[in-house]
């Protein structure tokens, strides 16, 4: 008994691990797809919609082994919050892997147009500020640290200030022809994909709190699905 | 300038009809998929699969008309929030059509084995209960109705418990070997997507209150992106 208990923690850790390293796929995604859009890189944007199927395929993995843990072994309070917990992080993980691969495909719909060194900038900072929101949530997530994953909630306006900074920029201006107008749609799609990896690095962050305490404080709601 | 006006008017209302197409499109895919998994129909699963790119593809066009919009006619208040309630709403029936392609690879990884009576039907009531949801809330955004969106969200408790019963009938069960456990956790994954596709028409529901009265009423935060 002692021994299956060794191994079903064992197993909850492994699970675990995966998560991190699901995290830290995806923010090796937001690095690389953020570098092929500033460079205008397109082999390195093909890589990004390359990779992606390795974060879909450890999701799938993950998803089924905490299910497998829950038929064998049957959580309950903590275990049962972080196997819960697992579910909800992998699919916004996973869901940011998707959001650069959206980046990935405006960077070849922009090609060959440059980026305004304003725009440039603007993205930078964005790209900078997903990989960070969604690093910080994936260490809360590992250390089980509710205080850090309450403070990256209050990190979110950031992002929102820097993509409304950046839909004034691109389409507030008007646009001389057909063609900067379409790049103008294109920059400002990109915006709200970085919007939502900080959306989904929210989300995870919440998770996180309801991990480890067993409740959602200050939510009305759990965190959408 | 009334003319402008007149088209302006005019594209809006197709982005509406388009994002409503897009909501049928997705319950094509609930109902297709729901009978593919329940009859073992591969053939049925691979058209779920193939036809999730159109959904994909959709999705893309009304999010570029709406940026293409907004840089055109920057819209304000009511109007405003119409389109950024379409960019939401659309983002969360693209994900349900996204949920059916995991349900139809679930269907794939059970053949040839047949549904326990019990599970059946569950998994019966579990994709009309998630096609009801999401039809309604598609109404509720076509009408702009608040009034039906707010007794949407109530309704998620039926597809809570219907979930949570399939759960305890395969997964607490026990099973005699591993073949029957794998499939005990396949069914378990179909649980979970028919219940998020369920939390998705629940936030279609949200931004329809929004994007009628311009308030969450009840809400902490905005719902989760």
């Amino acid at each position: 008994m002692v021994e299956t208990r060794r191994l079903y923690h064992e197993k909850l850790g492994e699970l675990k691990a995966d998560t991190v390293r699901l995290g830290a796929l995806a923010g090796e995604q937001v690095a690389l797809g953020t570098q092929a859009l500033l460079d205008a890189d397109l082999a390195a944007a093909g890589q990004v919609v390359a990779r992606d199927g390795e974060l879909d395929d450890l999701t799938h993995a993950i998803e089924e082994n905490v299910y497998l843990l829950m038929a064998r072994e049957n959580p309950v309070a903590g275990e049962l919050r972080t196997v819960m917990a697992i579910l909800r992080v992998i699919h916004e993980i996973e869901r940011c892997g998707d959001l650069m691969v959206n980046v990935a495909k405006a960077t070849r719909r922009l090609f060959p147009s440059s980026l305004d060194p304003k725009v440039r900038g603007l993205i930078e900072r964005m790209g900078a500020q997903a990989g960070d929101q969604l690093r910080l949530a994936i260490e809360a997530f590992s250390d089980g640290d509710a205080v850090q994953a309450a403070a990256l909630a209050d990190m979110d306006d950031t992002m929102d200030d820097l993509q409304k900074t950046l839909f004034r920029v691109v389409l507030a201006a008007g646009a001389p022809d057909e063609a900067a107008l379409q790049s103008a749609v294109q920059v400002a799609l990109v915006g709200r994909y970085y919007e939502r990896i900080a959306d989904h690095a929210v989300n995870v962050s919440l998770r996180v709190r309801f991990m480890v305490s067993g409740t959602f404080r200050g939510e009305g709601r759990e965190p959408g699905g």
